[in-house]
């Protein structure tokens, strides 16, 4: 396995020169110029990714990192934290959200357990178990900072097994009560935005708990008072296991010249310190749905990247992912399936023409 | 076939009983309530629509009404007139954009002549020819009174004839140069709003070309005067075939309560004739994407829709409806797949916690 170190150095520049080529084959298709939108750009960045004139995806995931997070004792979900056990073992039995839409993308789903607060081993789940949760990040460090490299490497690891099984798409979930207070600390640092904007609500809490959640998060900030220019200090100190995988798989995508699509919140945080720790990452992440997360857009202004799905969804768990799998596979069948003006033998006449309609 | 009077005065409520069911059925899946958003909005709008628990897409096509616009000799287009039978014909060879997109979620497409301005009969292509091109609406009426509800009885037509084939999907597409034009007089024509914000300069028109769009546009309204309170009336006078047809398809899908997703521009003005024959049909129709042409979104707002996919699109051909169709699918497999918890034999202590986090 390739450490942290060689894969954050290690990342190049997409390839110019083949999306130029893509680029100019795309103008030529039967379609006005510019006219398939963001699908365009999708096939001309997925082609810049790999170097490769033509592209298809043969095998892809959702990797789903779970993980508990310290801060749950500070009240800031109404959920019992072994909802994160729960989930992560109901994700091996084929009946959540992300099973279902992966299934109907033929996606795979690899679940890791990356800090999930059990003694058990699940069966079907990856163990990579870096501690039972982490620590209460409003009193102390969320994690060591050797374990936020650890925990990266994880994410490095199940990118670099799933290449080598095939992969070459990926999409980027996660489970893990109260990591949207994780979230919000990791852009709040960065950003140096107020909880008043960055930190959600949530449907489960009342007024009171939500300005207890935005008091608890302020507070995790003054205390550990994070390092914006050092973003494994941000990560360890305010961050989640979950989210560490995250960065992990981010880089390794981008190091190996393989597609990664960001999901919602707690998975654009990730994508966001990925990008924080070498801004090549970002050219190798096709962002997914916007969440109703009101942090998700402003992590987004951070990476200068939009979403294409507008589904009012925030579920996490990859779920935007899955969906947006079937677009970027349209998007690459256009590129390859679509018939010329060059081959199609139509009167010159009409070439320039018909793609300014 | 049914006629129009009979399709239009036909529709029904949805069923709201069947909705309420199944939208308690969605709140006791394996997720926090709510947290599907559009997913979970489409599920519950099938159900009433097909009044079933179960839902579940057996055969789906995207329906492309083809036509000419005698607009065209105004030049509000850059594009040569021939490029609608040019295209009309590359629809039959499975080279367009919307075969690719159609394939790539296992769609068929249905391409109808509603209107081309061509003397032969394309083959591959369902010849429901009204006359080959309409008028010129800068100088005239487009169409007759009896040649809109003819064009109407075209996608009535059609419709019926796949529901018999067993699709219970449908997608409506159009190819005809100049239907931007027709379709922003349509949208002024009821909403009194003015060329300049309902009228898109496309990518092929200069300045000049933009002006002398609008004013056409403008002209033509004029000169026809259309009833904003009879929809027949704005139809036949700045309307075309293709959106004829499509307000048949809008109509008709209803009428048998089967659902019908909305492109672009064009396919959402004749969504916005039909809601006008009858606020009814609007139940029995889901958005797909935002296209760029500027009065989309106004037709949407007049609608109360909101479109589900930001792609920057503006082709047109039914391409918004086969991205839209995977998204409709994985609704439907989320109602029938995802776990629950009564079924799931979790502790009754979580059951409300989970499903507010």
């Amino acid at each position: 396995m390739s450490d942290f170190k060689t894969v954050v150095e290690g990342i190049v520049k997409t390839n110019e020169e083949v999306k130029s080529k893509v680029s100019f084959k795309i103008d030529n298709l039967l379609k006005p110029i510019g006219s398939l939108g963001k699908l365009e750009d999708i096939a001309i960045q997925i082609a810049g990714i790999t170097g490769e004139l033509e592209n298809k995806v043969n095998k892809k995931c959702v990797i789903v990192m779970c993980s508990d997070n310290g801060i749950w004792e500070e009240g800031v979900s109404k959920c019992p934290q072994e909802i994160t056990a729960i989930q992560t073992a109901n994700f091996t039995r084929g009946i959540c959200a992300i099973n279902v839409l992966s299934r109907q993308v033929k996606s795979d789903v690899k679940v890791v357990d990356i800090g999930v607060n059990s003694e058990n081993e699940i069966p079907g789940v990856i163990h990579k178990k870096i501690r039972k949760s982490t620590w209460n990040f409003s009193k102390e460090p969320a994690m060591e900072r050797s374990e936020a490299i650890k925990a990266i490497e994880v994410g490095i690891d199940v990118v670099e097994s799933a290449i080598k099984e095939g992969y070459n798409l990926f999409g980027t979930g996660e489970m893990g009560i109260c990591n949207t207070s994780t979230s919000s600390a990791v852009l709040m640092a960065f950003s140096g935005l107020s909880a008043e904007v960055a930190v959600g609500k949530g449907s489960g809490l009342t007024e009171t708990d939500f300005a207890n959640k935005k008091m608890v998060i302020e507070r995790g900030l003054s205390i550990n008072n994070p390092d914006k220019n050092d973003p494994i200090d941000v990560l360890s100190k305010v961050g989640g296991f979950d989210i560490a995988g995250l960065v992990g798989c981010f880089l390794c995508a981008a190091y190996h010249r393989v597609p990664i699509v960001i999901d919602g919140f707690i998975s654009a945080s990730a994508a966001l310190i990925a990008y924080k720790l070498n801004p090549l990452a970002k050219d190798y992440m096709i962002p997914s749905h916007q969440s109703l997360e009101p942090g998700y857009m402003l992590v987004m202004e951070q990476l200068g990247l939009e979403p294409m799905l507008n589904l009012d969804m925030r579920l996490g768990e990859g779920t935007g992912c899955a969906l947006a799998f079937h677009i970027i596979e349209s998007a690459l069948a256009m590129t390859n399936e679509m018939g010329s003006f060059n081959q199609e033998n139509i009167d010159n006449d009409f070439l320039v023409d018909i793609r300014e309609e």
